[in-house]
């Protein structure tokens, strides 16, 4: 597998998209970010292990070269890296150290005779641990201490050499194998230990931060505090690669879910035959929610992209856009719990058809035989309904426009003025509600407001219990609420075969049998699609419609 | 993976344990149910997949036979299984039926004249999909559609020979080999096809309907509903081994991820020693309840065990005990749930510590920012408060009792009347309840009683926004659950390490290098256990004393 992605990364580093990609960092032209994000998201889609390793050598090292590094790195290291004249990785995280990247222990003291920083791990919490592409990469990006005259100037950037050319370890570098990744098995992470590894000063990469040749050090920031925050900012589009990658497995989970939900047929009413199984409200209650996710997060990613195109084109400085930060920030944490979740839900929806039934039952219970509509009466007739209206007096009627989920999920996040996740709910379901009213086609327009809105519902329905607990919420509202999320989903439905078409997904890269997609590794998994699917897929043009949006 | 796992199923079934568990499911032993399912959890916990292969073979082909056959088809079909003269399977599921075993398609067409049955694949849809050791197994225990004349008798589950003693497939039979599972490499599962393969009348498993030598159909249930019904009713013991694997991989999860929290360190005060990440409050939040539902799974899934031993012991058929079924199945669903979602944060836990920063924040944020105790206050001078007290009166002072979490749960129960979460919900605290109240010592019973109310709180918050939708809760008293359950979290933190250490796995169950325990596959990634761990491990006497219990 490592040495099948090996061969899959070299290739795919050398098609002239990816060259170009390259290309335009190292030149910074107008929306390269943009641009190469959504490269990573068809890689991610087309191989996840490709899609990983080509990450860390572009948007990792490239990343860290690009904006940590001066003009003249930008110069030196990208051309060669364009040419595949060596592939790089991108050493931060240490054993002791995760995430408290200020905490790191490697140490990089300039010695002043030889003109040369020296990379040491001192001990083994310092050792640099999951760096991808450690087992074949020539380069690093380590983060260590800049240690001047026995004082530490905090953690800066520097380019090791690990391998020669013919990928020898270099002197003093030590590179242990940490296998096997489930799931993930063409990825070599490793970790490295770096032993007194001498390195000329130039390597130092220097936007923040450089020593002088008279071994003086200079930052454009004088607080220790805010360069290591500033250095951090400059990474932000690397982090928002990984949004990009979540949201390619996210549509390839979908769009396999739903094809086989919308062919595979099970129970039903007696001596008819089984109903589809996308039919069951269960199904239909887990999966739509998520499409509509995989939506939101596809528009709101894509905005964060143009904003730091924009920042960058326009050479301000990240660390500024403090909100940016934050969104991106929030979206690397909600599209992967997203992911996850979404995955989970449908390998179970493909195969857990015990559970399915068990819901199914519940779900009946739930709703049928206490109908929902004279509970709702029961509810509008008590007396006391009238004192529960809430502060912000959000009506009963409006529950089901956007405007009113747009309001609540906006007064959520001010009451939670910082809260990352109040934040990130806001954001998305504000730029979907914007991508979708500047949609130019009416037919597509209409589509999304629905997933828009499910999008919303779904968000204000997780967090239910806080708007009753504060009383933002009435309980005939919260109820609202759940029949629409239902509606919705069920009115959806049909339309999410478009919306998984419109993601354009070849169907070389959905190798899934279960999805209608032969595939000779597993001949006996074959679920067929049934007719209407296929001559839906006939009919399509190479490039449909909704295809150039999502 | 296969080839070792096939050689520790041999080692194991032929244990003494082992063989004296089969020699008391042919026998009906009294309370042989429940020694089974905990020799079940301990294989899954040594090795999942012999704990699954083992399954197959003991509960699933071992349990069909028990519980499906008659004396004489016990006799004859257990004593050569508990030699290891041939394995079993279990071939219920086909490609087109999942669950839906009633409109399962594969025939057994009785041969009058050569008192034979013909077992049959008519179509692609009726294979046998997903059986357990299909490729190496000899008999399979096969559901197939009795058919005498041309009518069916709906679905009977019959012993159809696959391989002989030297491993070759009998004629008729395919077998096609599914490939690998992820995380259960060392599993075979694979799809078995029928080509009109004849065996004995005698092979019919025929406890609920039997044919006679002169083709006439006999069942002690006329009802052919009903006797479908009978026969999934008397599989319920096999359906709670599940249950207890789930519980054993928890429990692994769980023990891994809290040492590990224990020893850990990162982030803290600025220029002290970082602070172990068990203190942190969302690695806590995270961890506890699951160590309480493991817990709580312990004990329920022990009680349905006894009341299955009870049943069977007194002759009673398991279609009669519909809320016991009932418990069973809902416990299935459940615990397997659990157990992802578990295992799920345990892995987030122990490497996901940029994520347990962002949580750490928001969490900063949200509660210190705005002490809670200073927002209660606020609820509890807003005047219209006393108006919202719930129609059962649930008291702001009781919320913090365990009375006051099992009437709270016990109402929702009643009020979704057959609702399988809420009936479990209730079952499962009840249970975990009774089972603390009778435990003999009274340190060991303190310390089960605060698990004990830290489930209850879990439940309870996880439905709040039911509580307050439908007023049983005001708002404050909703808002103190959420802080009793974090007062829980942080209670318990300590006592976590006695409750895993009386799990009384062995490390060489444990593997985990980062929970302390040496691994030569995996050496650079080995954790030190902190001192007072190590200590308190020198300390204890082989059995800990909770350990006989959990």
């Amino acid at each position: 597998m490592r040495t099948l992605t090996l061969q899959r990364v070299k290739f795919t580093m050398g098609l002239p998209l990816l060259k170009r990609a390259i290309q335009e960092q190292a030149e910074k032209t107008k929306n390269f970010v943009s641009r190469s994000l959504v490269i990573g998201e068809v890689l991610s889609m087309a191989d996840m292990a490709t899609g990983v390793k080509c990450g860390i050598i572009y948007w990792l090292f490239g990343g860290a070269v690009r904006n940590l590094g001066s003009p003249a790195h930008v110069t030196k290291w990208l051309q060669p890296l364009q040419e595949q004249k060596y592939t790089g990785m991108f050493a931060m995280t240490e054993r002791g150290h995760g995430s408290n990247v200020r905490g790191i222990q490697t140490e990089a003291t300039f010695d002043l005779s030889a003109q040369e920083f020296v990379i040491d791990t001192p001990c083994e919490n310092a050792e640099k641990m999951y760096i991808g592409n450690s087992m074949y990469g020539n380069y690093a990006a380590v983060f260590a201490q800049l240690i001047l005259n026995g004082r530490s100037h905090g953690p800066h950037c520097f380019i090791v050499p690990v391998r020669d050319e013919n990928g020898s370890l270099r002197p003093g570098v030590t590179a242990i194998d940490m296998m096997y990744k489930e799931g993930l098995h063409g990825v070599d992470n490793g970790i490295l230990r770096f032993d007194k590894v001498r390195i000329p000063r130039e390597n130092l990469l220097d936007k923040f931060g450089s020593v002088a040749p008279d071994g003086q050090y200079h930052s454009p920031i004088k607080d220790r505090s805010t360069r290591f925050n500033a250095m951090l900012a400059a990474l932000t589009p690397s982090r928002l690669a990984v949004t990009f990658q979540a949201m390619g497995s996210m549509k390839l989970g979908l769009t396999i879910a739903i094809r086989y939900s919308h062919s595979r047929r099970q129970f039903g009413p007696k001596a008819k035959e089984e109903v589809k199984i996308i039919e069951h409200q269960t199904q239909n209650m887990r999966l739509m929610p998520h499409l509509a996710t995989a939506l939101a997060l596809t528009f709101v990613s894509r905005y964060a992209g143009v904003l730091l195109d924009k920042d960058i084109f326009s050479g301000k400085e990240l660390v500024n856009s403090r909100s940016l930060q934050a969104l991106v920030a929030g979206l690397k944490a909600y599209s992967t719990w997203e992911n996850v979740s979404c995955l989970q839900d449908c390998r179970e929806c493909t195969g857990g058809m015990v559970v399915v039934r068990e819901l199914l039952a519940q779900y009946t219970k739930q709703y049928e035989k206490r109908p929902l509509s004279s509970l709702l009466q029961n509810w509008a007739e008590s007396g006391s309904d009238k004192l529960r209206t809430s502060v912000l007096a959000f009506n009963v009627d409006t529950v089901g426009s956007l405007a009113f989920l747009l309001k609540a999920v906006n007064f959520r996040e001010r009451v939670l003025q910082r809260g990352l996740v109040a934040r990130i709910y806001y954001k998305t379901l504000e730029q979907f509600f914007l991508a979708v009213n500047s949609c130019p086609d009416l037919e597509d327009q209409a589509l999304l407001k629905k997933f828009c809105l499910l999008y919303g519902t779904k968000l204000v329905f997780q967090e239910r219990a806080w708007y009753l607990e504060h009383k933002y919420f009435t309980p005939v509202a919260s109820m609202r609420i759940r029949s629409q999320l239902l509606d919705l989903c069920d009115s959806v439905k049909d339309d999410a075969l478009r919306v998984i078409s419109a993601f354009n997904i070849p169907h070389t890269s959905l190798h899934a049998p279960i999805a209608g997609i032969p595939n000779p590794m597993a001949a006996w998994a074959f679920y067929p699609a049934p007719p209407h699917l296929l001559a839906r897929e006939g009919a399509r043009s190479p490039r449909p419609k909704l295809g150039a949006k999502l």
